[in-house]
């Protein structure tokens, strides 16, 4: 039975307590939220956990085997880093923490005690993603040449994090997922800042793979209709994933392109082969549930650890360069503009 | 009743033949078409047509007062030059030319001898496109943040243009409608060439223009799904023209941000306004009957132009951008590549 | 506050505890199950909580002002007339007995102690039957021609009701909301009986209403496919209502039929008007919130009630005739078949 | 080279005459048609063929060999005798006749000249139709228990046939190609008439056949919606046609219901399974050019028929029996009205 303590109770907090509550291997004995009628409430429904105002609390509890961190991304790196000295596993909320720089100190950290660190990609545990996973690398889908994902909707903007690193994450592990941690050789990025200068609300973000794929992203908070789709294109068959379709998630295209270089001619022209459409069905747990069953095996050496702090960091460098080519098309763009206030002080 | 000789009998030819064939006020009395076994099948079909294997024999015909150009796109700018000088009236295939030098120079022509220059860019005469231009023009969506299209499907990879060249004119000529001719400030571009080395089959362009609005292209011959999907985001109103939607192709959503700017906090969260999806009935003709019978009152003095020369130089004008833009991008990415043959070279 | 005592804690029963429990002017005193680990749970959980094995311990609760009966429909009654006697309100959930003459006891009893009797029929609390009962009574559809629903999903076959009695409470109360409690002038029925000889599980109704309405209801528990849609078609408009679809459940089409009757010919060649779709933004609560919020505000005097013991009459008169529309059919299709077991003592 | 005459230039007439025209076995001749302008119209484009005002023109010219009927309804028998008489084989346009009669008048000519009769069901050489025949052959459905169809729009009212008469020789002719020529043992009929008394355009139709299978139909021409779904259901496999549907429009569900008789309880409650979804690439030819060339292959004993004036006889039969139980109900619905004439007499 491992001991865990679960530091914050805001919405993803929420089902991260019933789901470690749920799992019958795991005692959830501490809870720290800073507001006081979170606590209070918890108080009333579960008399027998240890409640605190400061995550602390919980971290330095030296009846705890793990803690889990559901707190604002800013304040990951500091407990993460609190708990590992502390001798204690560690899972942490996507994004693991703000910078690259601070997970290598935690993956140094985590490999230097021995302990588990684990970012909470959950995408990794869907059963759409776990299918993916099959296609690409059983070889069904052929050469993979490309990952489209569109990732769109109406806000909810958040004070913190601008879409990129509200959104990118989930494509950013779904792709090292899929094909074995590789990082982009070179990124493209653009977007725009509607609501705040200088913090985009839609970015459109190009990673281009050592091994030819490339992998687009569209994202954006300001789209009255939801969309999310990701597309994995290789040369015999291709798959979408549309995420809200609740009878069809996942469509796997019996289509491709051959080609035949020919002597006598400059350009190829391909052959197409449009074939039937199967859309298997996916069975499976809630991915939460598993998630949270994962951190306990890895903890327990009975399972190697999917999303490990050398994942989170992976994600975190690429997203890290993302944001500076954003940038770079941001100022861009900026100094492209007609000079109206010059103009209006000339006048 | 306008006299018209047709060059090119191809895909796009076909329907013009028919549409110039039904329009009572023109009499087309020339077609000049390559192969030996269509001018044969006309030649028993339409008795009275004048067939020649060569375009410069219709253009140079006296007796026919304007010529329509369907042939391969190379050709365009010599035929139209030829055309223009003989004083005939002009309507050709998008894309007008090859480069905006020719476009230039063919501009320049019609001003000089005051003919009509026409681009034939469909779209500008589909109901779909009339209706979203009413919405922007009359400022029912308020603000435009966004246009957003996605074009793709499997192929057809075509000799001598690349993925940009054959689908952005048809995005680029509907931006130009909705927004008065504005030209982007900023390109940025990404793509990728899976089955032509130098060739993209897929881009990704991003649009930024001087109104603030920013307008993403995804443009695919890669996909196994076509989708021809335009999103227009305002302030006020948002609008979505699937045009594979037979039943509801047009959709407009009563959404829309607020913002309110405070100044006790460093970021703005907007409110958000969900309100009901409208689908207005489009009516109208086939669009192509419209543009040969615009084609038709521009030369007769009883229509302003909607497609001219002007706009079909503009189209080309950020055509070449995006390609200057593409090829930067392509550059950087393969300069970012591992150098496999050195290594090989080393071993 | 209302002391309310629940019976029955399966799928339903749970959905109406947590209902119960959230509202603020009601006080769940009492639950009944005959299991025993649900009463432990409840134990544990809500330990303020009287809990017996039998229903009729909760009914005979002086402390208690009110029943909710989730057990099986066999039960209903029982139950119900039980708690009037005791000089409980009472609410039931559909079907809200088993015959009529059953129903017309229980509201007998109701009217006779002037207490409240009330069915749940929870589709007359959803924002889409609220939004198409204001289309029907304002006239905004014109004069209504039909009802049309499909019904259709993989079972869940039920030991103690056949499809029609499983699937048609739903439509025939809708029916009786939209249309002011008319009831059938005339029923045709057909239907199958795949998995148990006797037992439909594929069932086609129709109802002919004196307003010169027909509503057709195809139900089936043998539909890989789920389908739950209805469509209501008037002179001057026509309303689908699929409730599966998350984005666009109701769509209004302005579109309908003028029929221009001439003396000159024998038949009316009417005309067609087709017009724009909306989809109105549906808000509101969960049903079940508002079906246990207007049971207390009726029970207070501060409404009048929605769905009282006669709408649950009308629905068993009703069904009791289909059963009886469809028991003919199954006869005569028995009786007309080949009689293969005289054939087979002849040989 | 068979001489074919065709009678009618209508809607459907002209697709045989394309089809006509573009087979290269088949001689197109003569062509009848009542009205002037259509034939002024083909004496221009097409000088070598024989026109005429009167179809009994067509049918008499001895350089025939066979006639091709797309007449109106009332014509077909009086028409197709005429022709077989004179010894010409005879394609017919559905429904063959208009009464079951004359169809096996029709059948006893043509068996007793030997020539061939075949009804033009076009939707039995459609892929759909052929792939559903294909599943339901070979078994991989399992046995069959339902034929859904709904085939609704708005309109046409047409002036000779009701929406019976309209719409459902369509579903008809399939079912009697998919099982073998089964007709039913029982038919189960409900409609209304909202524009013409007495004149159907609503109609809902319960066919139950020997072996176990149950049809129904909802045929309207009272919807804004256009619907053309048939789903079949079997014990192992269920299959759904959504003739709309462009990229996929048949999906094959391999999800079953399997029955365990127990002898321990009254009700069997059957094991869902639910697997995966497949959509086979449909591909062939316009089914109009299929007919067209069968009905030549029939003639040169090249081809048995698929669709003989048998075919064409029993969905005559079943057409009757259906008006039949149609005019039932319509009758049963007219005397179960409060008779409000006589009491406003007793008023």
């Amino acid at each position: 039975m491992i001991r865990i303590g679960l530091c914050g109770m805001g919405y993803w907090g929420k089902n991260l307590f019933r789901t470690l509550s749920g799992n019958p291997s795991i005692q959830l004995t501490a809870v720290a939220d800073a507001k006081a009628e979170v606590r209070e409430r918890l108080a009333t429904s579960h008399p027998s956990l240890k409640l605190h105002a400061d995550a602390m609390d919980v971290i330095a509890d030296p009846e705890i085997d793990a803690v889990v961190l559901a707190t604002p991304v800013s304040f990951h790196y500091m407990q993460a880093k609190a708990a590992l000295d502390r001798g204690k596993h560690v899972m942490v909320e996507k994004p693991m923490c703000t910078t690259s720089a601070e997970a290598d100190d935690l993956v140094a950290r985590a490999d230097l005690y021995g302990l588990t660190l684990m970012a909470d990609h959950t995408f990794l545990f869907h059963p759409a993603v776990l299918k993916l996973g099959e296609l690409v690398r059983s070889g069904e889908l052929g050469q993979i040449s490309y990952f489209d994902s569109q990732r769109i909707n109406l806000g909810l903007f958040q004070p913190d994090v601008n879409v990129l690193w509200d959104l990118a994450p989930h494509d950013l592990s779904i792709i090292d997922y899929l094909f074995g941690g590789q990082e982009p050789v070179h990124i493209d990025a653009s977007g725009y800042c509607h609501v705040n200068p200088g913090f985009p609300d839609i970015a459109y973000l190009t990673f281009h793979y050592p091994n030819s794929m490339v992998a687009h992203l569209n994202l954006s908070w300001m789209s009255p209709v939801k969309v999310r789709r990701i597309a994995v294109g290789g040369s015999d068959k291709m798959v979408v994933w549309d995420d809200l379709n609740r009878d069809e998630p996942l469509k796997i295209y019996d289509s491709g392109i051959t080609t035949h270089p020919r002597q006598d001619r400059e350009i190829i022209l391909p052959n197409y082969r449009i074939g039937s459409v199967s859309s298997p069905r996916l069975g499976g747990n809630e991915p939460l549930v598993d998630v949270v069953e994962h951190f306990r095996q890895v903890i327990a050496g009975e399972a190697a650890p999917r999303t490990d702090g050398r994942l989170g960091r992976r994600v975190l460098r690429t997203l890290e360069r993302a944001q500076a080519a954003l940038d770079v098309s941001l100022r861009n763009v900026e100094a492209s503009r007609p000079d109206l206030s010059s103009n209006a002080a000339a006048a």
